[in-house]
């Protein structure tokens, strides 16, 4: 059997010129990924990272499936959380695999959410200067957003991913039979980045989310394909025209810079999905207010974050000043400058650095809960 | 004035496809850099990062120069040595940056020895997912060795080197007026590494450390220049086509497999120039053990090796079989393969992985001190 020709699942070429690699998506793949190793990479040896709570939903069964595929991998883990995506995760990881004899044909594969993939992708790019990895993102947000881009970092106390590096993996591995693990929670907080892919590039996208909200929530295996492989597609073509965060690849912060510093005011109490829910919907509320699109298309992306279980409100424990404080510190400011992605429609956006502070101030009261 | 066009200074274009740039060698080139960051780049701000002695000596003086040139720039420092290059080093340097609001478009000049520009180069490839750094190598070894490659890096309980990256610096500047404040035995770091790339590329630089020993040691700016720029043009010559350390490059580590052994073997007391030089006096006698070179070329570089004060004899305390097993945990060993790059003739070598084994104890016996 040759995995790439196989017909069951879906496949996305993202082109990078340097990097070009797959991303595979379907249910059940996890457990071809044995046959994919052997037929196209071949690597010695493989080190599975992963968190403690991943490495016993899945991790051990999918080292069992590669030890009885004869193909040698080793695991080891940190602790779940954003708490262990630090520096100190990062070199405790890299003596893990120096005692493992990891060397430069070594392959690491990355099996978990955002923060694994974070700080196992960063890992892979800095082990003995650079080894190859592979992402298995097992939450619906990693699959739709941080397995494309080729972004990896930790954490420093001043602020977050201030440290990492951009690193392309050699395939992405999308089962989205395993999102049947996760809590309501975590769905939504995919779903808030699939809304944003739909305001940015897709009509079509957006409407499927109106459409189809019960049967995303109940994990249709057949939509929730569909809108992951949209959403990696969409961000796909936009990495591959901006492999390095220059202008272009602005648009994927659509709602991130005010959604980032609510999340980060709150302690982290709010959710990312939350969170990036709040910002879209401020966005959309200062695009309006700034005469680029009409009150209808903020209504109705209002209209489809609450149909989909997000917020659109500011809970009254985070302050107007400290929003505004936070965000003219967000490390996306280059000397001073805020950029804000503004909607022109659905599937339509502009980049701004022109935006009034008493307009941003305007929207976040009028979006007080 | 323009500084590009200036005829005081001697240059190297390092051609790489993504990131070419300019070396630029001459005496009392550091009093020039305002001139050439204005003319040639303009970032708006400059971090020098350096160490304690490296800041007293050089690094206030360039804060000056910079400062009185209208050039915003700060300067952040770490704790001279080896002992200084780890994560931690790093993540303090990265945070003192985030004090400074060092944001992307912030360039780092890396001030100091190999240390600071390893520890200084992974911090700018990874501070915000990489910032633009320039280099100014203060040591004779650094300015003809780690200057060029890209090479970045900083050590793990379980060795050297075994976290970094490739990352190239926007431009590197070598004062060869600051070798003066150096003591003889860094001159010898450095002299040996020039051995090597007369061994592996150059018999004319070969030639040139025979006739003028004494004019090195009494740091003549002319013969010094012409050294510096011969080794630098022979390691760009090879960077440029084998960027990520594949088969081309490996002739760069000529000695060093051994000599790299024997330095960790002393826990660092035996300088890298006297290791590197046993290494080198090391694969001199396995290549004639070999049939690959004759005795006398082997001879003539021991030769050329006590000339310049450095030593060719293995100390008694350090075992032969703790330097075979030493070279077998080699970072740059690949699935088990040991590759040595053997003699041929001055200027000619030849990559090899079937050493064999009692050759090497051999070798090591008979230069035993």
């Amino acid at each position: 059997m040759n995995f790439l020709s196989d017909n069951n699942f879906d496949k996305i070429h993202v082109l990078l010129k340097d990097n070009p690699y797959y991303i595979y998506i379907g249910s059940g793949i996890l457990t071809e990924i044995p046959v994919f190793l052997k037929d196209s990479y071949n690597y010695p040896h493989y080190v599975i990272v992963t968190d403690d709570i991943v490495r016993h939903l899945l991790g051990e069964d999918l080292k069992k499936i590669l030890d009885e595929s004869g193909v040698n991998a080793d695991i080891i883990n940190f602790s779940n959380g954003e708490t262990s995506k630090n520096l100190q995760t990062v070199e405790t990881l890299a003596r893990d695999m120096v005692r493992l004899r990891a060397d430069r044909k070594s392959c690491i594969i990355a099996l978990g959410g955002g923060v694994v993939g974070d700080v196992a992708g960063f890992l892979a790019s800095i082990y003995m200067r650079g080894i190859p990895f592979i992402q298995i993102p097992t939450t619906l947000l990693a699959q739709v957003d941080s397995s494309v881009g080729g972004k990896t970092g930790v954490d420093i106390p001043e602020g977050k991913n201030l440290i990492g590096t951009f690193y392309q993996p050699k395939a992405v591995f999308i089962d989205i039979g395993v999102l049947g693990t996760l809590p309501v929670s975590q769905i939504k907080n995919g779903i808030a980045e699939v809304v944003k892919y739909g305001v940015i590039k897709s009509p079509e996208l957006f409407e499927l989310l109106e459409n189809y909200s019960e049967q995303i929530f109940n994990l249709n295996p057949d939509i929730i394909t569909r809108i992951v492989k949209k959403s990696c597609e969409i961000k796909a073509d936009i990495v591959i025209k901006d492999e390095k965060e220059g202008d272009l690849r602005r648009i994927l912060n659509f709602g991130h810079t005010l959604g980032h510093a609510i999340e980060s005011l709150s302690n982290y109490d709010i959710q990312h999905g939350e969170a990036i829910s709040i910002g879209m919907s401020l966005i959309g509320k200062i695009s309006e207010k700034m005469g680029k699109t009409n009150p209808q298309l903020s209504e109705k992306l209002s209209n489809l974050i609450n149909k989909l279980g997000l917020t659109t409100l500011i809970p009254s424990n985070i302050n107007t000043n400290d929003i505004i404080n936070s965000i003219k510190s967000d490390k996306k400011s280059q000397s001073g400058k805020i950029f804000f992605i503004l909607m022109q429609a659905i599937g339509e956006v502009l980049i701004s650095d022109m935006v009034p502070e008493n307009l941003i101030i305007e929207a976040i009261e009028e979006l007080r809960g």
